[in-house]
């Protein structure tokens, strides 16, 4: 019988070329693997049965090439895409490596340092969009503070906005099909970084001119850093029609960035996660943002990349059989879960229906005496996560 | 001389009821200070220059008593009221404390116990508009869950949405000047709560009926649970227009809900609070929801209650002393703080702008070989703080 | 067939009378479940296949019972055991809920509270020894502070230290079979506890008066709390030859303390210490300190048990199969796991063998180079755990 | 007047060379400073008051370096100490940037790496020997481990012993003054470090084979990392006579190692340090580990090792002024912290006095009813710290 968590194509799973290609440099020790043709990455993913590659502008394009050699790059580059099928569904931008960004990009109090980190954005969203990407990123990384008197918030929300704006505007000037998902990080490198959640990101955006271009690239480690429920964010990010792209991989609580490969760690939160993309249809990629431990070598590199597609499936099949698991089915019935679908007041926000409300004359001790059940079901779903049930 | 960090009610400091009052009891130990008469804490609070009191409708009112009882509290502590010149600036309601709540208030999946709360929410506000307050905060303490597939994010946040939509609604069906601050936190009493930072709380806003009547009630505690900088938090919040009130204490990142003297821990960011409220002209009022610690007895907890103000006004000079200090302002200009408040697109979002960003060529080398000055003037507020400058 | 996780006294499941009797009273709500008989209690727990059942002084005999009161209660209770065949592994003292030891109680600035808490435990070690139990364990719920200047940490040490030593010598003096086991807990309810890990509780252990009768009784929360790894912490604690008892339960990092049901957060931390106590042979008790969600009624609660006992044995049966999966055997030899099992200096200490490593040239390219395979072996894991191997 | 706060040599100051010699880089960026040649940092820092420097072995001496090279740098750096009158009390080495120490150095699976790791640690502390260190520092950043199948924790212990056990027969062999000091750390750049608090490292050493040669090194930021009190973690160290040496620097609680200005997070734990230490009249090095924001150029370099010592002095005058201050020493005395220096038995562990313990008759009522005035306490520290007293 084939394998029934084999990934393919239709799958939609997604690597950034970083990903694969992270060389394995720590804060403390230098790189353990060499570097890897972004062409052989393409192949090789093609062949474990990702769907796509995305890439920060540097990844691709070493910075300081000639117009020559940027084609040249790109021609070998497409034809890996054609020869394979793989496609670019999302492109980014470096605002984070070159030290001219150590003070902040698009929040740098230096405006020149602002207009470079837009005009390197703007090339880099023309690239993306010639390779076809219709999701653009932005992770600001360096828009943060250690020394807070060094940059008050609201003039720095001030220019974020005016940024991501410019990038709106520009998307709008050259016609392209491409919306922008903001990635939240709480912490690191900076000490303490702007939008630091999906909430505080999704509040931003509608402060933006066209709200509607823009919404979330949530991930994984960045809200589970705080402690935050990743899938509880998500969940948020979906009520208000903004998941545009998703980051996946695995952290513990209260740690560095940890990027491990998806379902390492955090593996209920990892099937909740699951469950919710796969139960509300989301169609957009799954893409992940991971890196393989700096132990391995190459091949470690590529048991990682299966590991994150094969755990992902797994999952989804599991959130499959709790939809079809009858005594999950009885447990979400004595859990009430359908009365949270029905309205509170039938008669919405009229002032019959008010003071309806206030007339209600409930038996308090009885409501309070009911059970929830959560103890059983919980147990249902940990032992459909184990695989015993 | 006097002490130049006497409270006046010209500080807009208040309390809790349930601050002050707190017993000491804690999840593993039983009162250790018998119960504060309202009156009595009012006429003490009065005493030691705080302006005004909030109370939960339970703090006041024992539920289960009859409108004869009620009257005759509300007399007694309406006289101690105008006996002192203190006044009740906010209320809300305890939605937390009866088991009918344990499995949620708002957004219980049971109807019924959702019908309940919003009704009771409804008599608070009454009471509380009675009283003259004209804020209105929402604690969601049990808006949340363990067992996570018991309460589907979505619907959840549908009943919410629900819930302060009927709230607004009764207060402008009975015309009272009253705005609505929710207080967002993550987790404690439930495992995970929703809307659990500022950020969620601010983007939730904007998808209710009436957005303008509903701001944010952020709690320094609450957001350094989850080690998010408070002051950031609050920037945003004013940011938005959004800082509807505030709560104030201290608490270590990563722990259970201390709530803490204001300044007995996180000072650097107490101070940057004080001087963003300060130098924002930020004209609400400071609202100290804390208590003392279970070790203390009733003189106790006036100490406390002194030490929160104090603290308060201590660094709110600091933050008058930082604008005056020109070994700052150097390291301030040092740091291009100016910078931050220039647009980094001159010409707006036109096309010619675009053009003129990407035309750009910045000298990247001499850009990045600038140094921010973030270490000295990191250390010049380390002295403010300290006291030796 | 029979279900092969179903609980038997021979697995040493042992419950708290505190954590099948838990109320649901959390800080900010009131009781939702009736008081538990004990022996109700140890009868429905012995139904449910458990081997014990433990309890603090008061949980067993409410403080204030006259003398007649306590023998008829122990009457009751020990016939429960002698009619279900439960035993009393483990006893302990409440040192926390009464208001007295609010300051601290082996380590109360008052001596006279320090007096009282010793005497307190005296009485209780008397009680347990009575019942059978053979681990006396120490939790210093109250032993930490707030203010820092209000507890010099080193004379709290010294009293920490003459208390166990008082303890001991009681043991002695009364010729119990009895072994004292420390429980580490970082804060909550106090602000930092002292002993706040596994660790800072065995170097403690050295400097006592008979260190050979005192060793730990970690907790799964409570090591979690701070973010360390509890399965590494208890292998430490076997490693000093110190693991007197466990306390198994759940919890998310970086929070107030949780005690939920074993598996339910942290599923991976769980399989790793059940495989270490599986693996090493550990012959002791298998200690659930947990309690049902307040949401839970009585049902919930056996629920809530049923689900501790069951998730171990599924975990157990997945240590069992490590050990026999030839692809993890596999991936364990890539590793080099042996290796580490094979002493660094074949010739130990000695100058000689001093020199021989000096004397040593590895082709450090060529070890560099080797991939450890820690990603696949680590994948092999997962899907073990998620039972698709 | 001279200031008070410049430091002097008598103070004890060091820095390593890899501190003020950062050049910013981080995980996600490129260099933003320049190399500092060894001999520069010598005499920068002895103009700047310091006492000495220490060093990684690579820090001063490039790997790969021939025998000459090693010599003549030497030479250089010990004209640099003779000019200066700089010494350099510590010595360590570098086991984590090499890929070979990817999976570990003393606890690597594979014994040629362990070897090597010892080997190194031999010649290193030869160097440091030759430069008149009489402390040795060991920090295990590679002793970790993400796939935790991949490293049985008692196993790596058995190595981690025998590698130290190594480390002083050699010390012993040679005749030097010289004693270790281990440095704990809870994870990074690993995802879970062996001995990762002080607790668990203090524990380690009484299993070694001259447990007196072997003590602590312990780090405020790593210790922080996890939410652990720092000054409670080494005034535990301080009272098993373990403190061989410290680290200074600043850290938020739960966050990637930050590393910062000694002070710039965390005031008043920083504090309550500095007393420790000064009270205690522990005569060690003040050590900084810290670095400074990657914003900053050389010259921000040298004001954060400025601030850094500006901060303790500014700190230990504070200590000096809590020990003289009356208010402070009434409310220590309502504290009763006088109380906790006096023996809970005076009989000691006799069995009388255990018999005399068991007879007591408290008032508990009136011991409960006693505040303990904390909050007073508490808050003339805080107007300590904040210069207003």
């Amino acid at each position: 019988m084939a394998d029934p968590y084999t990934p393919e194509p239709a799958h939609h799973f997604t690597f950034g070329l970083w990903t694969v290609g992270n060389p394995g440099r720590d804060p403390f020790g230098h790189e353990t693997r060499p570097p890897l043709d972004p062409v052989e990455a393409v192949h090789k993913l093609a062949e474990l049965g990702a769907y796509g590659v995305n890439f920060h502008d540097d990844d691709l394009i070493p910075p300081g090439s000639s117009e020559d050699e940027r084609n040249s790059i790109l021609k070998r580059f497409r034809r890996a895409l054609d020869d394979t099928g793989m496609v670019v569904p999302m492109a980014t931008t470096n605002l984070f490596s070159n030290p001219v960004f150590k003070e902040g990009a698009f929040t740098a109090n230096d405006p020149e340092v602002r207009r470079y980190a837009v005009a390197k954005t703007l090339r880099a969203i023309d690239l993306g969009a010639e390779l076809g990407a219709t999701t653009y990123v932005m992770w600001g990384g360096r828009e943060g503070v250690e020394a807070e008197a060094a940059k008050p918030v609201g003039a720095a929300l001030d220019r974020y906005a005016e940024a991501v704006n410019l990038c709106c505007a520009a998307i709008r000037q050259r016609g392209y099909d491409l919306r922008i998902a903001l990635e939240p990080k709480p912490n690191e490198p900076r000490g303490d970084l702007l939008l630091p959640t999906v909430g505080h990101a999704l509040a931003f955006i509608g402060e933006l001119e066209w709200p509607e271009m823009v919404g979330l690239n949530p991930e994984f480690a960045h809200e589970t850093m705080s402690g935050l429920s990743f899938h509880q964010g998500v969940a948020q990010a979906l009520w208000h029609d903004k998941l545009f792209h998703i980051d996946l991989n695995a952290q513990r609580i209260g740690r560095y960035d940890q990027d491990f490969r998806f379902g390492a760690e955090g593996i209920r939160d990892a099937f909740y996660l699951v469950k919710l993309l796969e139960d509300s249809g989301w169609d957009g990629m799954r893409h992940f943002d991971a890196h393989a431990y700096r132990t391995e070598d190459r091949e470690g590199v590529w048991d990682f990349a299966r590991g994150c597609m094969r755990t992902y499936l797994i999952l989804a099949e599991k959130a499959r059989r709790f939809a079809d698991d009858p005594e999950i089915a009885e447990a979400m019935a004595t859990a009430g879960v359908d009365g949270l679908h029905q309205p509170t007041s039938p008669g919405g926000l009229s002032s019959e229906a008010l003071d309806e409300l206030r007339a209600g004359e409930p038996d308090l001790e009885a409501l309070a005496a009911r059970g929830a059940g959560h103890e059983r079901l919980d147990q249902l779903v940990t032992e459909l996560l184990l695989g015993v049930r």
